[in-house]
């Protein structure tokens, strides 16, 4: 019987079980090596893949979908023997809602039921930062503003975010970076001279860091939205052959695929990946949904233009704008088009960048946001302004330094009080009085409709409304100001009603059925 | 031989020729008697209709297109004689340009050759308003806000403007407006009860107030929008019979097409006019073009979806947004479209109404303006601020009390400055250096290519910007804000260089080709 160095007996539903063991090190133990599990309780029977940790060390990782009694069978060529044992999957503690799943065809909700209103931002290198910029991170995260965090699993070379990592995926060298800067990035991305590294070997410093950063987001829940691939890139990473980035995916779904925060996201701006086409794209998601039993959510995310979103392994659109000028407002037509939840994960940056994608006034960005909303999509945050510390939290994450933020957590204590799981946007039917330009959310669900109108007013200040849901329903009217995020209750209403509003941008009515009446 | 009442010696070119006659009062003089002249020159040989004026005076106007010796012949039913003369055209007074025409397929010129770009404003009634209210307006287009007046020549009854007009087009009695609010507004236009009317009676002072309107106008060098049709009626106007529309269409057309600054309209919303389908405006639209020798610029604006602007007879597009959030970000695919001279009429009011489309900033409507000028398009100016004195500049005239007016000036001034006639929106080609995001505008003239670009940032912020156009030409730059109205000299620059930028929304970069390099 071989050493165990891990072997846990209990672990809460929807947690990580893991396990350590002993393995052979002759060779390359990445590559000639495989260590499988499987894992079995009353409710279901689950296959995974471990991984090589480095030091002699596999590792086996697993999340329990159901409460109970495990047991399970770990095997392979790594080691001459077969390791079997038991567990007992307990009841999740207070904030462990599962994984986020699909819900209402158009929302997400935890695996628990409790619905999961999108609010991301993007840090895209966070992990990779030195330990005091990561902590600051964290400290911005715990407020509450985001329940998702993009990010880049491989190191990011692009504009103000230049810096070697602080580790590396693979063994190797990278290339001499002491004469990069800003008027020297180039387009061509990735595969420079000077880089030397072997793409069967990686680095376990650099993957054990990602354990530590995905845990820590769960600790938080937020989402770990993980892109794979991207084009930004000095080093090689994104110019790997098929072989290897396939290599690649089944090292990081064996390793990250049992936390219950992760979402896998294939690509940022896949196009800019231009040795790739659609085709390679199917592959390595078909390798992606072979490798993650658990169903993780999963989707890629253009550049210029969306990507087919009605692929099977796609759970959910992850746009980014198409158009400069209208963006989220296009949030139905997604919804009818792909029929799965959209979400806009990039629709500009509050910032001062040069870029017209990063210098966006707070006001835009949070309208943005709510426009999608309004529209029964998501939209995320994300912030690059040029400071005297060179840490842009789009890049590098640190401190924000921006006033939308703080909107994104009123947005998203706004939708925690919606009816059900999500919204929509209402159409103008005869039978309910809307007027010819209200654009007005309603509850996703059937059960909920009549019980809750919202009323956005976008760009537009009017100086009062007209509201005429019906003559026989009490509703509690709230003016809510999206900006200065204020809500302000008018009192009880009925029938047909004029309201006084601020005159300013950025406001809605919110209607909910009084419970009273 | 009759008495002439007046039959002036001489007339400037693009001036009003007019001859005033004594005819036949029995019956009815609007309808029982033609009135035709013939004008004759070396240069063209015109056929224009007179017009009954009430008192047994008939008129005739003309507007000769050239210098030099006229004889006339006028004839018809309402005299048993045939009057003939001469005049003398002479050379345009300074402020006299003569029509506007097409120019370089999407822009506008008077027949002087003179560049017109056009920005507009609309004040839908503001000729059946008291006189003082009347002066009012004037003061205001007198500070040269504005190039272009739309306006409806039927009275107008909607929200916020329900006043009955100063005086009525027809002999009749309106009915009783005591009991109109906001309230009781229905958009079931026209043919209240209690109107009576006699379609086939003009009343000659209504159409005299417009005479001194329109020729007020020309004297501030401004261009009359003359809407014909329109839906937003109490009285019936807007629900004639198509033998009552061409009748009126006759009398308009023979009474103001001498008038250099007028432009056609053939309807406001023509949607609205619910009786009336695409052939019906097709067959007025044939009687506009045949009773106007002068080919004055027409069109027809629409509700919210734009007329077939590729007919004949429309020489520009004359637009309402259909999409509340990209308006005139659109001007260069209606270009592509139609290939005429795109105008935006109405993309949203700077103001405090209700209504979507009447409550928007002055920064945001200026922006609009500003999206069409760099698309080689223009824009015109709106305000619907709901005042104390109940007089909204949209409807009424009277005071401006808003802060987008200047800004639309500044504007013009800024265009004036072009080479050539107009801009277009830069391809982004291999050849100049264009980044991906750059919106530019370059001249319209192929003679000027080269010379100038303007690049806009719109509700973008950049700190800095890079600009790169070739290496070899000086260029004097300058930044244009174009909300506050400051163009701030950077001085001369080549090759590539960058410039640091306020930060702030609305920034434009203006490079022009250096005299002395």
């Amino acid at each position: 019987m071989q050493t165990i160095y891990s072997q846990p007996e209990s672990c809460e539903r929807w947690g990580v079980y893991e396990l350590a063991l002993p393995g052979k090190t002759a060779g390359n133990p990445f590559e000639d090596y495989k260590i499988q599990g499987v894992f079995q309780s009353p409710d279901e029977t689950v296959r995974v893949s471990g991984f090589y940790d480095g030091g002699g060390v596999y590792r086996i990782r697993f999340m329990p979908s159901f409460e109970g009694l495990y047991t399970y069978t770990v095997s392979g060529s790594f080691s001459d023997e077969t390791t079997q044992g038991t567990f007992k999957a307990v009841a999740p503690g207070e904030n462990n809602h599962g994984p986020v799943r699909v819900k209402n065809q158009f929302h997400l909700a935890y695996a628990s039921g409790k619905p999961h209103y999108s609010v991301g931002t993007t840090c895209y290198a966070f992990a990779l930062q030195k330990p005091d910029i990561v902590e600051n991170t964290f400290q911005e995260l715990k407020k509450g503003y985001f329940n998702k965090l993009r990010f880049c699993l491989m190191p990011k070379h692009y504009d103000f975010c230049l810096q070697d990592p602080v580790c590396f995926p693979y063994e190797g060298t990278p290339m001499d970076a002491g004469i990069l800067t800003r008027q020297n990035f180039s387009d061509d991305n990735g595969a420079a001279p000077g880089n030397h590294w072997d793409f069967r070997r990686f680095n376990p410093a650099f993957f054990q860091l990602y354990d530590q950063m995905i845990s820590r987001l769960m600790e938080l829940n937020i989402e770990a939205d993980m892109i794979l691939f991207h084009a930004y890139d000095r080093w090689g990473f994104s110019k790997m052959s098929m072989e290897d980035n396939l290599f690649y995916i089944r090292y990081v779904t064996a390793r990250y695929g049992a936390y219950r925060n992760v979402w896998w996201s294939l690509a940022n701006e896949y196009e800019q990946l231009k040795h790739l086409g659609v085709e390679d794209w199917e592959v390595l998601a078909a390798a992606l949904k072979e490798a993650d039993p658990y169903g993780h959510l999963a989707s890629i995310h253009n550049c210029e233009k969306f990507y087919d979103y009605s692929r099977n392994w796609i759970t959910h659109c992850s746009c980014q704008r198409e158009d400069h000028h209208k963006t989220t407002e296009f949030t139905e037509d997604l919804r009818e088009r792909y029929g799965k939840p959209v979400i806009w994960d990039e629709v500009g940056y509050e910032g001062d960048f040069p870029h017209c994608w990063g210098n966006f006034i707070p006001e835009e960005l949070t309208r943005r946001a709510w426009e999608a909303v309004l529209r029964g999509g998501y939209c995320g945050h994300g912030e690059t302004y040029l400071s005297k510390d060179d840490k842009i939290w789009w890049a590098h994450g640190g401190q924000l330094k921006g006033d939308s933020a703080p909107r994104f957590r009123f947005l998203l204590e706004f939708l925690q009080d919606v009816p059900g799981c999500g919204l929509k946007l209402a159409k103008l039917r005869d039978d309910v009085h809307f007027q010819w330009d209200d654009y007005v959310a309603v509850p996703e669900d059937a059960a909920y409709l009549g019980d809750y109108y919202f009323f956005y007013y976008s760009i537009w200040r009017p100086s009062f409304r007209q509201i005429w849901i019906d003559d026989s329903t009490w509703f509690d009217v709230d003016v809510v100001d999206t900006w200065n995020m204020t809500v302000t209750p008018i009192g009880c209403r009925k029938g047909r009603f004029e309201l006084p509003l601020p005159g300013t941008q950025y406001i809605g009515i919110r209607l909910r059925r009084a419970k009273d009446a």
